[in-house]
């Protein structure tokens, strides 16, 4: 037997033996409609934000990072819930405007947008310049090119572009699974050059809209996400004075992770907003009036969502049962191990009809595909599933559909659905 | 400095320095359309196909494993070359069917078809039935669901459904980065059990098809691959001996491997032939008249494909020199470390049009992603490339975009082209 992750609170409902899925049952959710699916519970959404809002300084904005699942009525939803999108695509742009247009997100269409990315396509910046979106710049190369396509465009048109300045700290995120800073990078500006790139912004007569510092994600530490955002306000004081300019933004990434594995506990957001609250207290003079943003993908949408993929065969294999979905890694690949992780480990998972039910067998849930890689659940205790029954996957809101391999064996895409 | 994997050697052509493509040079190929391009260059694989008839006995078989590379105009083109298709899903099954209604296929119309994965739908047997192809059995459960298909059909249509077994050998491939065989597994029928469902099969009126054996994949020793291949023959001649009869063909599976890192070596493909056409000559008389057959994948497109992307930025972060790309690893995700491998290798890498010039340069590839994952190159030794210069990545034939996270980041697909 090997331990899975926890499940998320909100679906461990004392006196609901079946999954509910935002108070309906699993089985409504799937209706007759092709399998698997991901379904996304608004009403979890909804409890992070509060969550985060609850906890964190008033003056602190809320964006979300489209990059963690980019399903558009959860644009739509999230549009009448946090305050910015952070982008980074051309191809995000599109989905949040789609989503933007639809009549269930009117309040979303004047929400700002901003774009990261090391490698930004001309003709991204020419639609991001269309579209007044904030770029964080990440080279001087970067910065030359969207002037001077700023300069070609026709007279009047648009104003100035908007250009903040995505820094490369000189520290990381401690302990982060994907530590972002304090290394040579491919991603923004070594900070010692910051005050010179700033200049150049705004000597070029573009719009500085202040810094974006993303030093790590996923951590579950209270301590070490707080000391990250104590650093950061730290340097943008520093490269503020050196510019003798008060950035009106500043962007102090995110970090904050979910529990995905077993002995993960959640991150204290009270703890870092209590932190926060202290740092920005006694923050540097030129700081008083900058707007500072907190970007966030993964916290806000992962345990909201759940991937249900149908049993197709239980069999029996030298003494151990295999349940076989019809789902597999080609949805949730981070689930599987990645295509062969050294030390792969459980994500939590449920039968879904008896998800309250006790334990009562071993079962190794493989996926469909034609490779030993196609792991879901290793060794896991379940209550006993029939072919025809569901197997819920937790965790699967953000990185799932998008950061998985789709075409893979031609097995076709999951369908998704906003409960 | 870290070292590279070989450039496959029909890459690597003496007099050229720019890098061609089936003759034609790279820019040709890439032409004026969208990058990047996954180039697959058909000369490469006629030659594997080539080598494969030289090295191996008459006898054996090629199929193609649809899986590897499922691009349309590339199977129109493997439907000339090899004996039949094996297939993982509906959707394949569907690919090859286009690919081979186009008037550039006539020959391959009428290729064998086989079907294996652990998890077939119903409408996935259906649909096999219907297009008379072989399925490789998987389970009792599945044997009785598709009997039940078979039975439930109109009268007098397509005949007896056509089944074969997959073994779950006693056994698996050493040293293969896949092991499939020796364990408990989801993959067919544990080997002691095969001769019943084997009586089933006949007895339900089917026709029995043989055997199928795959024990694992990517391996670079000959001595594996032969003693995998000896011990499947002697499986199959126990188990044929067990039921009393003949199977019609044998699929030996496949596990040919291709260098894609530092030392690895090729396999050595005269020494397997060598050794099968000994297994071959000394097999049990039950087995006098079965056809044996290879499935092949990554061996036949693999080293053909290469991945073409543009840089859109050269910068430098303390003190390291950095090539991002218009690509990724959205596109190339096992060349990027499969999302944070622990030991992660670096594939082979060139600059296109300088490919045959002196390494000048310690650089790193990373795509356009906004992931600190998306690693192309770390710290190869390149000839200079500037902005606008296109990196080539070679072994992109086999489980390139269709092992990769297409939607990640929302950055869109690659172009493909068959040269």
């Amino acid at each position: 037997m090997k331990a899975m992750g926890p499940i998320p609170p909100e679906f461990v409902v004392p006196g609901h033996e079946r999954l509910q899925l935002g108070g309906t049952d699993f089985a409504e959710v799937v209706g007759d409609e092709p399998t698997p699916v991901f379904a996304y519970d608004r009403s979890v959404i909804r409890r992070r934000v509060e969550q985060f809002r609850a906890a964190m300084p008033r003056e602190v904005a809320l964006h979300y990072a489209v990059k963690a699942n980019p399903y558009g009525p959860l644009l739509a939803e999230l549009s009448g819930l946090v305050d910015g999108f952070d982008l980074a695509s051309l191809g995000e742009l599109r989905q949040v405007q789609a989503a933007l247009a639809t009549g269930a997100a009117p309040e979303g269409s004047h929400l700002p947008l901003s774009f990261a990315g090391p490698g930004k396509l001309d003709e991204e910046l020419a639609a991001g310049l269309e579209s007044r979106i904030t770029f964080q710049v990440e080279s001087e190369g970067e910065f030359e090119r969207v002037v001077r396509l700023a300069a070609g465009r026709e007279q009047g048109r648009g104003g100035r572009p908007r250009l903040a300045v995505r820094v490369n700290p000189p520290f990381g995120l401690k302990g982060s699974g994907m530590k972002m800073g304090g290394l040579a990078s491919q991603f923004g500006v070594d900070h010692e050059a910051v005050p010179g790139l700033v200049r150049r912004i705004v000597e070029a007569g573009a719009e500085w809209r202040g810094l974006h510092v993303y030093a790590g994600s996923q951590s579950l530490s209270a301590e070490a996400v707080s000391e990250m955002q104590r650093a950061t306000v730290a340097l943008a004081g520093e490269i503020a004075a050196e510019v003798g300019l008060s950035p009106p933004e500043v962007n102090l990434g995110g970090g904050f992770g979910i529990p995905y594995f077993p002995g993960d506990k959640p991150l204290d957001i009270e703890a870092v907003g209590a932190a926060l609250k202290e740092t920005l207290a006694a923050r540097p003079a030129i700081l008083r009036d900058t707007k500072f943003v907190i970007e966030l993908g993964r916290w806000l949408v992962g345990e909201g969502g759940v991937y249900l993929t149908r049993v197709i065969d239980r069999k029996v294999s030298r003494g151990k049962t295999f349940l076989v979905v019809d789902g597999g890694l080609h949805h949730m690949l981070a689930a599987s191990g990645n295509f062969g992780q050294l030390l792969r480990r459980n994500y939590p998972v449920a039968v879904a009809h008896r998800r309250g039910a006790e334990a009562e067998e071993e079962v190794t849930v493989v996926g469909c595909l034609c490779t030993p890689l196609d792991l879901l659940g290793d060794e896991v205790m379940l209550p006993r599933a029939e072919v025809g029954d569901f197997i819920a996957i937790f965790c699967a809101g953000a990185y799932g559909r998008t950061a998985s391999p789709e075409a893979f064996l031609s097995q076709g895409a999951a369908r998704e659905v906003l409960v």
